[in-house]
């Protein structure tokens, strides 16, 4: 069986493990232990009867709802059909530019999306090492090593960066909004970060034309199965993609659910609360395992870096515990050395210390 | 407020009708009114708990229901947010070649989904004169009657066509899949007509590389909020078109739904126990109404042609009877004097058929 596309493929996982689905502990999509929220739940059952009428194809109420979170007009807001969707819409525009400028290592979907639309690919790494505390993290020089004008090409990054987990600061990204033609910004993991922390773009999007933002609630909620995403960006560019896409593309389950989810403050508040030393933790204990180096992150996953094959370790985790981590074959820069762990529940990220702990020790 | 561009936009309706959504009679959307079968909504409320898990990339157990379904390998099935997505996709390989040929009148989306790919379009009036029983009704001279070689460019119909209700039959298109570098067949309603008079193109995929077929599950099952629908080609094509979008691009419940859905004999045969009866009545009735006159139809719609304006009469439905029907102006060649409706539960259009009758009488 080969391997899958994306790390949350369990079926192939408990084809590995030879387990049942509901049972791999699944660590390898960046999906928050806490929800999805009751709000959203009860929202979905809510509309259920509804599913025998078309969606409202403007999403009115969606969009007013998502413009009252982010105190924008409604017209700012397209949602879409999980933030993928919107990432494809996106790439078809990066496309017409002369190139595009990937910040590496960068989301294998980034790939898909501008090839499907023959872009030029321009790769600037973040590091020229990946070792933890280089303190060579940043995109300060993006623009002057293109070798392309940046004024006729776009640059496409995500914020917090996926798979390292590093938070740019607004400041270091708002130059580029000067330089790029067009700026696409993922912050698909941006809700992570605490109001008091965050770096979110939305807040200037009404001043740059040329500043997409694309944002999910796939995974703050914990709806991946949902699909509901949304792009930020100026109304004219909106109205131009959804000519490009048909015009029902959120489910009526989604917009309920997302209408839901966004006013359950208190989901978001217990969130913030857990994060922070949920990760500490587990930061912790990574570090005290011979072998890993996990990187600093404000996002809702670890990198890891680890001596050993992490196909392998990957692959005894399955077999031995039921444990499913993220392998990096899909980011090229960083192959077999690195996983990536999402941040779940202290006796769920305890459970993945003791069989990390147990192979590598065994292993020796 | 503007029009919707589409008939299912019930918050457009109910504004003018001043009422709540749930008052609108819609027979604007073709929609069976016997759904969702009950095993639909089974499916979905039982995977409600797996939400927090991302769908199968590679959606294998939807697709070899599929496949079962319609007796084809798995890999010549790509299942899809809506067949309105798989238009979409479908737009963008007819787009890469010489021009496409359209049946007019020919459905909205269409036009939307050719023209973002910058197609060149080439318009096939279905019969010179709307009457009724013109006796005109065909493809017979599509081939010959186009400037441009077909061997380089595409066909895009559907059957049984959108809005007339004519079911082509299968001898009459093949001869086009001679002709015609690619020729895509939206069967969105095809479900609708019974297994011993259906039409579809699926059984003779297999020898047709150029030949791709479209099909929903939202009009024959009530599930237009949800969004699913598949595309029937060759194994390369759909692997190409995979590269195009978003690696999750339907969700966990429909995923669900469309399983239980097909395998769901029970509902079907009830379908078009009560279809074929339920719309003869309403064309009799329709028919029997002085200045309309219905078109013979093979779906779960009738097309009307109207001596008065059809948006007038919309309205007045609206306000006076809160009776939705679908007007024309989205298909240019029908304009104002034709009317599109549903066929719903004999109650329903025998309320349709007194809020016209009414309407118009009262207007002399």
């Amino acid at each position: 069986m080969r391997q899958p596309v994306h790390g949350g493929n369990l079926v192939w996982a408990a084809a590995l493990a030879g387990c049942s689905l509901e049972a791999i502990l699944d660590f390898s999509a960046s999906i928050s232990p806490l929800g999805p929220p009751e709000s959203a739940i009860a929202a979905i059952y809510s509309q259920v009867s509804n599913l025998k009428h078309y969606p409202d194809p403007e999403y009115s109420e969606l969009k007013l709802a998502l413009g009252r979170f982010h105190q924008l007009p409604y017209e700012w807001i397209l949602p879409g059909n999980g933030s993928a969707e919107l990432l494809t819409l996106a790439g078809k525009e990066l496309g017409k530019l002369s190139a595009t400028t990937l910040i590496t290592p960068a989301f294998g979907d980034y790939y898909r999306t501008l090839t499907a639309e023959n872009a030029k690919i321009l790769e600037f790494p973040l590091s020229g090492e990946w070792g933890v505390g280089s303190g060579e993290w940043g995109v300060g020089s993006v623009g002057r090593n293109s070798p392309l004008s940046p004024a006729s090409s776009g640059l496409l990054l995500n914020n917090p960066h996926n798979p390292t987990g590093k938070l740019f600061s607004r400041e270091e990204i708002l130059p580029y909004l000067q330089e790029y033609a067009l700026v696409v910004v993922d912050e698909a993991f941006m809700d992570f970060v605490p109001p008091d922390a965050e770096q979110s773009l939305i807040g200037v999007v009404q001043e740059y034309p040329n500043l997409v933002v694309l944002r999910s609630l796939t995974k703050f909620y914990s709806l991946p199965g949902l699909r509901l995403g949304y792009a930020i960006a100026h109304p004219d560019r909106l109205s131009l993609w959804q000519t490009w896409r048909d015009p029902w593309p959120v489910n009526t389950l989604a917009a309920a659910a997302a209408m839901a989810a966004i006013q359950d403050q208190e989901f978001q508040k217990l969130t913030w609360k857990w994060l922070a030393p949920a990760r500490e933790q587990l930061f912790q204990g990574l570090a005290s395992i011979p072998g890993l180096q996990p990187l600093e992150s404000a996002a809702n996953f670890l990198l890891v870096k680890s001596q050993r094959s992490s196909l392998q370790l990957q692959q005894k985790l399955l077999q031995h515990h039921q444990i499913l981590i993220r392998d990096c074959l899909s980011f090229k820069e960083l192959g077999d050395r690195y996983f990536r762990v999402a941040v779940r529940s202290d006796s769920d990220n305890q459970r993945l210390l003791t069989a990390l702990s147990s192979t590598l020790t065994n292993d020796n």
